[in-house]
């Protein structure tokens, strides 16, 4: 399995009228956490992309446990345990500073061609950051 | 069944550098959606949280058929089909301007007393606003 | 001059933990007013950015008078009153539905050439838009 | 002078379709930056309200200059040369991992009384905290 963790901070502009972090960010801190994942494995988001190939999301899932507020620090856990295919599955977990389950989730993945925007298999520079990771 | 549709136009700072609206905003056309709804039905959420019940997010899903792009109208429809008690769940879909279904999923939502922060059960005002359409 | 108006509802994301919609959301009302006012004159941005120039913006500024919250549905006016050359300015103001100023402000763009990324004149087909009306 | 750095990343869902950090970003990244500031000086904004204090932006203004990217870190400079009264004024610069000049620009707060929502003077914690490095 690749695992990684990503810290942020939650942001102010993040919190909506109930006082807490709106649910919709939670969405994006997945995305932080699995593009930091990427780049730790030294393959950064935008580079794929300049391989001419795009990951847009399939499909999203998350479940709410404590809401996050304003002067938390939160972990991103972002986790790989199935090689990707035609998807990859990257399932997230985000903890506070007291390390109480703030939502977690997993978001699936496509990967399309950037010139013919149709769907492609995972591209080789992924299959093989991650052959021997999982 | 409570089923309501309601418009929205793509705006230009919710595409990404794919060209293609955010997945993290079709969660935030959800909640314009649901809304919209309790709007229609003459209970806007901010009466909702005048009378002391506030309703946070406690699971989300979606999947993403075909990307919205800018220039897009958008059909957001909201159902519900099940009587609120502890929770509430919408189905939503989104379609865009060829009827196209964009994107599909469901959203629960607790109910909060604002000043305990303590999870209560559908308030009345709702359980009556629902109670003879469902 | 040009001038539009755009109405517009604020989404309870757009809220904060103040209580009130947070500032950099009115940036956001501005572009969509003016891409209404586009809209409006059958020019929509997408079209604008097919034609091959972008307009990214070089300057903005915003006051803030009267803040906006969940519920409201404000009215964005848009104007242009001087003949667009290199850049062009917007002048934006913002009213709630009871006629108080939300906020005022101006925000001016650029144009590119989407392929070279280099500044370019305002493209004749904008030019020919506002000839008759400025 | 008070002036305190804040690094962060650009992210994906920052990005907009002509490829660059779309331009209201940057005016939440001015609050990253400042509330950086006060964390930093051990004041945080949520404590700052805890005491019953909210401070609403009043004013903002930014000039463009250099779009970050994806993969950008930024560099977000915050300074006050002048003692808060009535309002303060933070200004920002932001620069890129290659140190070119992002945006600029300046902020200006009012201060509130949460509980009447009536402007009031800086209160005396933020006085006391600036007081000897202005």
């Amino acid at each position: 399995m690749v695992k990684t963790e990503h810290f942020l901070e939650v942001r102010y502009y993040e919190t909506d009228q109930m006082g807490i972090v709106h649910h919709s960010n939670y969405i994006r801190y997945f995305e932080c956490g699995r593009n930091a994942m990427l780049k730790e494995m030294d393959l950064p988001i935008e580079k794929v992309e300049e391989a001419g190939v795009m990951m847009p999301v399939v499909a999203v899932d998350c479940r709410y446990r404590t809401p996050a507020r304003m002067g938390d620090t939160l972990r991103i856990v972002s986790m790989i345990d199935t090689m990707p295919t035609a998807k990859v599955v990257i399932k997230s977990e985000i903890y506070n500073q007291d390390d109480a389950l703030v939502c977690s989730g997993s978001v699936t993945l496509g990967f399309i061609d950037a010139a013919t925007r149709r769907p492609v298999r995972c591209p080789k520079i992924l299959v093989d950051l991650f052959a021997d990771k999982i």
